[in-house]
């Protein structure tokens, strides 16, 4: 836990602690899993625990229109920069606790402490601070990822992400209907965007450090394929004459696989789902649907990647007998997160004696959304393992408090001193 | 049509249509597709109606353990020989309308024109008939295939069989119990089992014949193989790290498809049903469980194949970092029809006219496995292209009366000169 001798604006560890486990209860199992898929009911209960926090603590509810839930607290009068803080409470299928879920609440924390702070020395604040939480980061139930954040950015037309379905062919639009967040509030862009984050990879875990910084983030490129063949008995069909969509979807599995190895660390490809019909033990698939990944920090390595997949499905259709069609493509470009947030986050960190790690992220955050429209950044705890959209994904809770703390006090030092040169780098 | 004149029995081809209509009612889309799976709604209703014809036209219904259905005309006294004629009315998924239905359907039909030609000449016939629709032909639902037919011939215990669970975790025992057919009635082994079926292939289509007779089927192998590897991100996750079980399922199937290509056309292999966990776009899958069959007329192919594949579960395991689990097998041994029903349906076919072309059945029919317990016999009419386990499947009505008239005539030939020498090949 951080010394709090230290802190500018403590933050109460156990209130940090209490939400948590309030929060994981919209979702969670018993072996540590957590499944609040996003918009799902789960999701829905999760929002108005927060929204219920919100109003209990004097922060002013907001909800846009792909549902993006913000909490404001104006200290500093209507024409102060507002400062954003926050993540996602969407999970994975039987994912864990905390990936987006310590971005939200370590937020709150980190705002009410900060609150608490400038009442008790009869401060006003420089800025604002508006907590968030975006809509369906996670990408499991709709795609693509970060979609509220995405709209909320104008990367991508509200219009068009309402009408994106899920696996039963529930759009997002309906689903922000079952639960009641189909807002209808706009909100404006924030002077920055701050976001806390577990690491999900083991680089602090295995220096045994606890505190990092996102520094950079891949591009990805992601692909919604189908492979299209013919239903057909599995008995009398002679192979010569199958069209089985199944074999033309596992010959790209290991293309793609194999593309991945040509570029050592560089590249991640996967097919992290993928969809078979009609499924039958005695049917020859006739459609088969990957939902393939390209991550990776280089620009030329992620174009060279796609020019090798695409070779690759052209050849695997023919050699399985199968046609294709690109249902969908998700871009995101690589790029740096804001120096200006850096150096504070550093100097903020250093303040408990910690280090602050230079990461990459891989997976995408909402951060890198905001980040083409405001100085943005992304702080990172580490996790046990470096596990992550696994139930056994942990962060001790000293390791969220220190987390939050180092939020709370940039937060509070954006209060006194005003935001820093808002300087981003290419 | 056939000439009704050379018929002995003669059937009522508007009736057969108009049953197969009605039958049609019960999961047909307008698109010409099925899908009636075991147990399901829909073939509970199929089944309450069979149930009322049963009784309209004086047949006793009996329903055993499994689930299988049974409709007895008993004119020819208690200790007679039964002989047993049907199939099943359980389909695919978004499969056709005549696989399995035209088998019962037809049964009915000739049951019935054989008792009216009877009663029309005042005689009393040597043998009695009965209907059946046996549960779970197709393994669509619940795997394995063939599930009424072999457990009524004793090759799978009733417990076992009643513990299978679908995709769901419904268990077939909680299926019958839910659409009312979990019977408890004892039904006793026929002397002989005679299946009308669609040829599901092109061989009658390609020769310009309306007929065939189905004279040995191939052996079948099927495994439900579990690869077994480790949740994680997607995105940071190195590519070393990962334990993909969707990229061992991936080498498999491309690896059954190379051991089929070994055999030239006397093995066939397919993953028809692939169930991949958690299966969502930004985790690497956990797990992957393929449906694999291997079939082939010769036992020395099947089992060279089988060893093959075994040798490839270990080498694709090994090269995706995951392990595997063997989680079912199921064997279905290759064999021969009984030769003095193929005499009697040649003989049958031949006062029509028509040829009666031999013909293996790659796929599994309820008579294969009541072969091993009684003489037993799948006679074929054809189907346009070939087409089968698809919503274009179709057999003309003209093809279906021919069918259900070889049918009614062999079993009037029954009822009037007795069963034939009941030898059955080796």
């Amino acid at each position: 836990m951080p010394d709090i001798n230290s802190a500018r604006a403590p933050i109460n560890p156990s209130r940090l602690q209490a939400m948590m486990d309030q929060l994981s209860s919209f979702g969670g199992g018993p072996d540590g899993s957590m499944t609040r898929l996003a918009l799902s009911k789960e999701d829905g209960a999760a929002r108005d625990w927060l929204g219920r926090w919100f109003a209990r603590n004097g922060f002013a509810q907001a909800v846009d229109g792909i549902g993006n839930q913000f909490g404001s607290l104006s200290l500093a009068g209507a024409n102060a920069p507002v400062v954003m803080v926050g993540s996602h409470i969407d999970s994975q299928p039987n994912g864990g606790r905390f990936d987006g879920a310590l971005g939200v609440v370590s937020a709150c924390e980190a705002v009410l402490a900060v609150s608490e702070r400038l009442k008790a020395e009869n401060k006003l604040p420089l800025c604002n601070f508006q907590v968030v939480n975006w809509t369906n980061e996670e990408g499991a139930r709709f795609q693509p990822s970060l979609l509220g954040s995405c709209v909320f950015a104008g990367a991508l037309e509200l219009e068009w992400a309402l009408d994106r379905k899920d696996g039963d062919g529930v759009s997002v639009r309906e689903a922000l209907s079952r639960i009641g967040y189909a807002g209808k509030e706009s909100v404006a862009r924030p002077s920055a965007l701050i976001e806390l984050h577990i690491e999900g990879d083991k680089a602090l875990y295995e220096a045994n450090e606890k505190f990092g910084i996102f520094t950079r983030f891949w591009g990805a490129t992601k692909y919604r394929l189908a492979f299209l063949g013919r239903q057909a008995h599995t008995g009398p069909t002679p192979m010569a004459e199958r069209k089985d969509a199944l074999l033309g979807a596992a010959y790209l599995i290991a293309d793609l696989k194999q593309i991945a190895g040509e570029h050592g660390l560089d590249l991640h490809t996967s097919v992290g789902r993928l969809e078979v019909f009609p499924n039958s033990p005695n049917t020859v698939p006739s459609e088969a649907v990957l939902f393939i990944e390209l991550r990776s920090g280089s620009p030329e390595i992620l174009a060279a990647a796609e020019r090798k997949m695409k070779l690759g499905i052209e050849a695997v259709a023919e050699k399985a007998g199968v046609t294709f069609e690109v249902r969908a493509i998700d871009r995101r470009k690589a790029g740096r997160f804001a120096k200006a947030l850096i150096s504070l986050a550093e100097r903020t960190a250093g303040n408990f004696g910690e280090t602050a790690r230079h990461l990459d992220t891989i997976g995408g955050h909402d951060a890198v959304a905001l980040s083409a429209v405001c100085p943005s950044i992304v702080l990172a705890v580490r996790s046990r393992d470096g596990v992550i959209h696994h139930p056994t994904e942990f962060t001790s809770a000293a390791d969220q408090a220190l987390g939050t703390q180092v939020l709370a006090d940039m937060l509070y030092a954006m209060a006194c001193e005003g935001l820093p040169a808002s300087e981003v780098a290419a």
